[in-house]
């Protein structure tokens, strides 16, 4: 009978960790640094080493282990092949066969870091009892993860879900991180908000909170709550990028929620009032009454997800 | 032991009905009006006799029968529920139910046209070997439909895969079809290039053969097989929102293929030829090595497809 699951959220800094019972109650969670040094060679053993030595602690046998799931910050297809993760060192390898001989006799599962921590808000988050659903993390960038009858859409290569570079603007000058120039992330992410806000106060005589102290997506969103003019202009503009790009999101895979996560997300419900007048403007009927909600994970939506993965 | 299948297309004008065998290989098809008066009452009356008729002459036994698939203009959701299918005057009902009933003891499934072309072209088609792909048709408007995995996206509510509808133009004047501005579909239909062949012989003064005869997607096409610089024009600008509009969808679900059919798609593989700069310059790299493919199977991808509902 299994009775433990563990996720395993691998990012470039950390990596986290949590214990579950197989209802998805977390039982411990903890972090060790990702060795990224060496082509990320000792990622992987000291994550092994570090599940066994709970397991040990925790009195929980390989019998008891439903598996292990992890989350990749790159693209990993329906095999559990990693195609590259920059921010590691790691190029194409099979994680799942890997991992697996470390932790022999083990169930290994593994997914693209956004894609599993939409499956995390899908089972436990905001996106709960709803099988057709699009996360959206508006962080540094935009990561994106398509829950389609309640299994992630990975797609051919492992890029299912990358709507951060859906193209959104003929006219941008600037690259994307991606290398193409008008990608949704470069409007939508606390870096595009920042971005806009810069352009904004350079084109406008108009007075406002944001030409003092630092520029950044929450001193926007906070100047927006205050009813500072040029900031509820920029949140105009965002919302107006992102309404369009979630809108083409739509008419694609025709969601019943979108669950808006990240670091920008921590301007409330007052976002949606940005994102949805364009989004009703520009997306197909079938698809106008969507539901906009919040992510409720934070930061455990990874390993939430990862553990999932293992139950699926 | 299960040797035969039925599939139905039905369409404003006609219903399409085939006969297969269960490797899928067609072993009659013929046609009969839609008879969309009085709500569409009579079209699943029809289509029962019809079958039953069929079964009657080819001496095939319920037993003997898989099922019928049948695909729908409009959106039909995962339960085989029609939303709405305003061409046959049909509301919202439980279509496998109602057919269901008059064809006792038969199985019965539906699905969108578009979706269910697309399963088709999946199955013996240009899609052929690819479990993730995506169909476009590019007829009077642009239809899509969307296969991961083998399998038809749907969506919440049967507009899966309305990839006509991608907004891709903020400054369009005149009205899509669906009451929005700027979508898809107002650039790359048979219809939209003649709106874009109507705008650029106004907007130059350049000699064209265009200027002589009626204006349509095939004179363009054919034009530009003969030289004339201002279709060539005409045809860069179609495969500049084409492009871009793909590019969105693979930023989303990441196909391996697309795989264009549709009046359109007479021009050729030249056609790609269009496509492709947008769609590269456009589209995250992930999915930039995608396949473009002809669809090979012109109108009957729909019983192909509606068969093939069925069988899985």
């Amino acid at each position: 009978m299994k009775s433990h699951v563990f996720g395993v959220d691998v990012g470039g800094t950390t990596v986290k960790l949590g214990l579950f019972d197989i209802n998805g109650n977390v039982l411990d969670k903890w972090e060790i640094p990702t060795r990224t040094e060496d082509g990320g060679k000792n990622i992987l053993p000291d994550i092994a080493a570090s599940i066994l030595e709970k397991m040990a602690q925790k009195n929980i046998s390989k019998e008891d282990l439903a598996g292990v799931g992890v989350g990749v910050p790159g693209p990993v297809d329906g095999s559990g092949v990693v195609h590259k993760a920059v921010n590691l060192g790691w190029g194409r390898f099979d994680l799942k066969k890997e991992l697996g001989t470390l932790l022999e006799g083990i169930r290994i599962e593994a997914g693209n870091d956004a894609n599993v921590a939409a499956l995390g808000e899908y089972w436990k988050g905001g996106g709960q009892g709803y099988n057709n659903m699009v996360a959206v993390t508006l962080g540094t960038g935009i990561g994106g993860g398509i829950i389609i009858n309640g299994e992630i859409l990975s797609g051919a290569t492992g890029a299912g879900g990358e709507i951060g570079h859906i193209h959104v603007d003929d006219d941008e000058t600037e690259e994307c991180g991606c290398g193409n120039h008008g990608c949704l992330e470069q409007y939508g992410s606390a870096t595009g908000i920042t971005r806009l806000a810069r352009r904004a106060l350079q084109a406008s005589d108009k007075d406002s909170v944001l030409r003092k102290g630092e520029l950044s997506a929450k001193a926007v969103f906070d100047a927006v709550k205050a009813g500072d003019e040029l900031a509820i202009e920029i949140a105009e503009k965002f919302g107006d990028y992102l309404g369009k790009g979630l809108g083409a999101v739509a008419a694609v895979v025709n969601p019943e929620i979108f669950v808006i996560g990240g670091g920008v997300s921590k301007a409330g419900e007052a976002l949606f009032d940005y994102i949805r007048p364009a989004y009703e403007k520009n997306v197909f009927h079938g698809s106008r009454n969507v539901i906009f909600a919040l992510a409720l994970l934070g930061n455990d939506a990874g390993i939430y997800g990862a553990a999932k993965m293992v139950l699926d």
